[in-house]
């Protein structure tokens, strides 16, 4: 069993995996247009709602924001594998296009890459097993919901992950601060997989040697640093811009 | 009195403005380079440090992280004034780029937006008075002491800020979701201010219809949107890419 909390991410399951919900949790006081839509949702597809106190839903979602909205799904978050991602990308017709986490250890981080990597067009995003964040609750909510529609995988190992989708034909890019190559001046327009590295220690070395190409992205002022999800948002949007031909 | 947290703010803070430290406080345990470092640079300014024990720090961070580091800054933030931003602008030499943030509440957000902005070549910041996030030690530790070096002005009125802009020439451009015009085919390589919007409530009325244009980030997918960091990372990115000639 989890949970998920907050008003987008509910929608976003009810929409994405509905069968996974066990039941819709809303507050007794919350009662307004947007809980009606939610329930309007869950009835369609016989989604059980129950009204709770609102000080139930604070102690089940503890630090979480909740807006009075929760779902009970059964089971776990469900991880892909590698062949997964493949398959759905070459679903699209569309060129590759990767997200590769090593190590987001930050859950909003990791919300946050993952919604970014949604608006994005990313087809898939791998990360790795130990030392990083899995998906808990807290990085479905900063997903907004994203993780209810995007395929994650959870390697044990991610350079093996990357050998994978070389021989998919698909281009390895990390993406680090102090790279000779710019990302403006690279061609992201490819079958593409872009590395983002964890803010303190950056892309393992191991990983960073199995990348195809490493960038940067040109920076400005005294600082010149990027948090991660920061540094991911600006990379992704580049791929998205050069892939639609600058539009 | 105020007070910040962490390895960076504190550096910055000590190069910074060195003249506004009360004190330097020293985890006890902590003992390792960063540490010599940060002591090595204070005593360079004859700035005090004083060791104290770990959970002291504790007690005074509260809920934010201070990996064993803080420094006493004698007043408040120091906010500066539109004119001011003006003129550092045109000390520069350069385009104008400001970024003016209508209305972040999250301290988080917030302080990653002040980081990506000094990152990307903004010269100084404006945030309204009045329902939305002031510079806090929160803010100050997620922008990771960008705070330290970037000008916020703090404005009752944003209207009259970008009025004050557009009198030296600003271009001022929204961005928000289902704008017609996509940022990437929109001149930005100009005297250019940006306006980013709270994530729940976007750009009010009135500040919207003050603004020259108004742009969108051209997006995929099914959730089709980015918080307001993200969002302000990509079109801050997108601007300096132009301004730099495409690098």
């Amino acid at each position: 069993m989890r949970m998920i909390f907050g008003v987008n991410p509910v929608m976003e399951a009810i929409k994405a995996r509905p069968e996974e919900i066990d039941r819709i949790l809303v507050s007794e006081t919350r009662d307004d247009r947007t809980a009606s839509e939610l329930l309007r949702a869950a009835k369609a597809r016989d989604i059980e709602v129950r009204k709770v106190p609102s000080p139930e839903l604070d102690r089940l979602a503890g630090k979480l924001r909740h807006q009075g909205v929760a779902a009970v799904l059964s089971g776990e978050f469900r991880y892909s594998e590698v062949p997964d991602l493949v398959e759905a990308w070459k679903a699209t017709g569309k060129q590759a296009f990767f997200l590769i986490l090593d190590s987001i250890q930050d859950p909003q981080n990791l919300g946050s890459l993952i919604r970014t990597a949604s608006a994005a067009g990313v087809q898939g995003v791998i990360i790795p097993r130990d030392r990083a964040s899995e998906i808990t609750p807290a990085v479905v909510k900063s997903s907004a919901g994203a993780t209810e529609h995007m395929l994650v995988a959870r390697e044990v190992n991610l350079v093996r992950a990357i050998e994978q989708l070389k021989e998919e034909n698909v281009w390895v890019g990390g993406v680090e601060a102090g790279s000779k190559e710019n990302i403006y001046s690279t061609d992201l327009d490819r079958n593409l997989a872009l590395v983002i590295g964890s803010e303190g220690k950056g892309i393992r070395r191991l990983v960073r040697e199995s990348c195809d190409f490493m960038v940067s992205i040109p920076m400005e002022g005294k600082l010149n640093s990027l948090n991660a999800a920061q540094a991911g948002a600006v990379a992704m949007f580049e791929a998205r811009r050069q892939r639609s031909g600058g539009k």
